[in-house]
């Protein structure tokens, strides 16, 4: 893969403007060889725990030695640091906002560093889109062999920005967690794990209530809710969901991000 | 072009939802020297006719060889099957639900598996994400030379899903057909093909009624309409459809899928 | 890279439709060596001014050799000519309705052809459809080493279809300018350049007033600006922009294109 590096991109940018386009100009002028793979853009703008979630959701599934660029940066201009992280198997460029949350969760041993060199920017860096001006040049030059190291002063990991994920928590016989995340389904993505759950429910019946609503034990797929019924299921990342059976439950209800769920056992 | 295989995506994820990056990375993990293309995304949820139309509009444009990937798939993790089809030119990989219904239509001599074999899965199988567990991992050995029929067992090809497409039928001496389809511009595609409309009317004046409207013969090009005129004309697709110059006929006057239209010969 | 070209490819086409798809069947199809990048698409339908500034934004990025090809057509099927330019860097093929109209005002030297020969188009050529049957045959043959001298007629320069851009105008002792675009944030981008600004006002401090609101001064990046507060800056395109802390000035306030931008200089 070394000849044809793999670099991801990953944005809130919508397709309809010209920011997508020019960070793949900007890659390809510096390293033609590369593969652009777009990951994922129009991440509600802004949204740094929407992007962290999507990219740790995604970016395990890649070959190891492929290059992920995140620019989600409401702060671009300001005193937040550009970044690059090596882990064993990647490498991840963006700004220190808190959307490598997930990746500096999961992997161990990442060194960071502060993309100040400026060789690898481009020429003229403007206040407003370092998408372009700093992000895409790095992940290029990196895929052309230039290692994270020569790019700028090493960060402590202990020093990297990390989004507050909030843990669920056993309260009065119960587990309370909540809503982080929604699809573009309207499904539900909650903070409870398998593990968390087991921990608090080792092999017994549930009950979840959301917004008032009880439901009574998890479906093991959408397929065996009724409709109009909502459902409780283990989803594709290893957390909780709760949804609607095809329909958008965050839009029938308007419940999204942030709405409390809370678990007790039955007998 | 066996060196670095086509495999094309075709989905309902959104392009802020980490699926389609997962997609992505499953395929390249198994084999890195597939080239992936986005034929489209963000069909409307759950919407497999949609998605039959999209696949069948696009397919036939791509070099022989290519594998296509369709994921509209409201009974995942229920007992509709997970499919490998062959045709003499493509493959194509997803869920036995009616998506493929067009190319079914056109296609002669079609060969079906069912995707059993769990070599050929992701080691660990969602409920909700056969996209990236079965789909994805399906297509990527298939790129690598695995046959189709080394995935499972085969399946008749009378025994596959097809979706109900209604023919244009004659009625009291009109032609009846429905708008089987939307574009993103809002224009109304119909079931009517040119074939159908040619025996029906050949070489006459035609009159069109949709919602009480009343059409006077076919333009050659949306070029030819007035402004706020409703016109059709025939699509790219071969299919009549029924448009509103450089405006959304679709939200001017709410029309969708479903919707009469009546064709009349007229002196 | 003459071994795997790059055409890239900016549209109005929404990703739910097979329209992108089939334009990139089609030009794998004539040219599987071809490397496809999406540079833009779901530009407002029909809308050839946003096609323009997002092309001129992102094209210049690109390595030389690379192939762009715009496809927001509202005439498709009527008499506007469909093109092929050559500037010194690039190749751009589209309709001649003015979505090129950056990219002329840039290079010099440009040389443009009608493409009419029948070889590089498809056997059949649909009214409605370009994209697909004229201008994606067109690009994968240029790839693939056709000259487009080749390709029909040569047109001149001055008889291509430029889009009225306006210049801001000094009056009453004011630098007038408006906007010219908005993009999926929200930023409102208008037509003041730093040359036109440097020579309106060189040095010195102004004010800037936008449907009666006033703003002193520009920023020099977003995070400057406080929650709520109207700020001008620079934009990535070298335009001034005017926009609202993390969140949409477009949506908050309904101002878009052809709003007025007033400058004044203040002591």
């Amino acid at each position: 893969m070394a000849d044809r590096p793999i670099i991801t991109l990953l944005t809130d940018f919508g397709w309809g403007d010209g920011y997508i386009g020019a960070m793949k100009g900007v890659i390809l002028q510096i390293n033609p060889q590369c593969r652009i793979v777009d990951l994922a853009h129009e991440i509600a703008p802004h949204d740094v725990m929407g992007a962290a979630l999507v990219l740790g959701q995604a970016y395990p599934f890649f070959p190891s030695g492929t290059i992920h660029v995140a620019v989600v940066d409401p702060g671009v201009g300001g005193a937040r640091r550009p970044l690059v992280l090596e882990t064993e198997g990647y490498r991840f460029v963006g700004p220190d906002n808190g959307c490598f949350t997930f990746v500096l969760k999961r992997e161990e041993g990442v060194q960071a560093f502060e993309l100040t060199e400026e060789q690898f920017r481009l020429p003229r860096v403007s206040h407003t889109f370092h998408g372009r001006d700093i992000f895409a040049p790095a992940a290029a030059h990196l895929s052309a062999g230039v290692p994270p190291a020569a790019m700028g002063p090493p960060v402590e990991a202990t020093d990297l920005t990390f989004l507050a994920i909030p843990d669920p928590v056993a309260e009065g016989g119960a587990l309370l967690g909540e809503v982080i995340g929604v699809d573009s389904f309207g499904n539900l993505v909650t903070n409870i794990s398998r593990e968390a759950l087991g921990q608090f429910a080792p092999g017994g019946v549930i009950e979840i209530e959301i917004q008032g609503e009880r439901i009574r034990g998890l479906k093991s797929s959408y397929e065996e809710g009724k409709g109009g019924e909502i459902v409780a299921l283990w989803g594709s990342a290893g957390f909780l969901e709760i949804s609607l059976r095809e329909q958008s439950l965050h839009q029938e209800r308007g419940w999204g991000r942030g709405v409390d769920v809370r678990i007790r056992r039955k007998k």
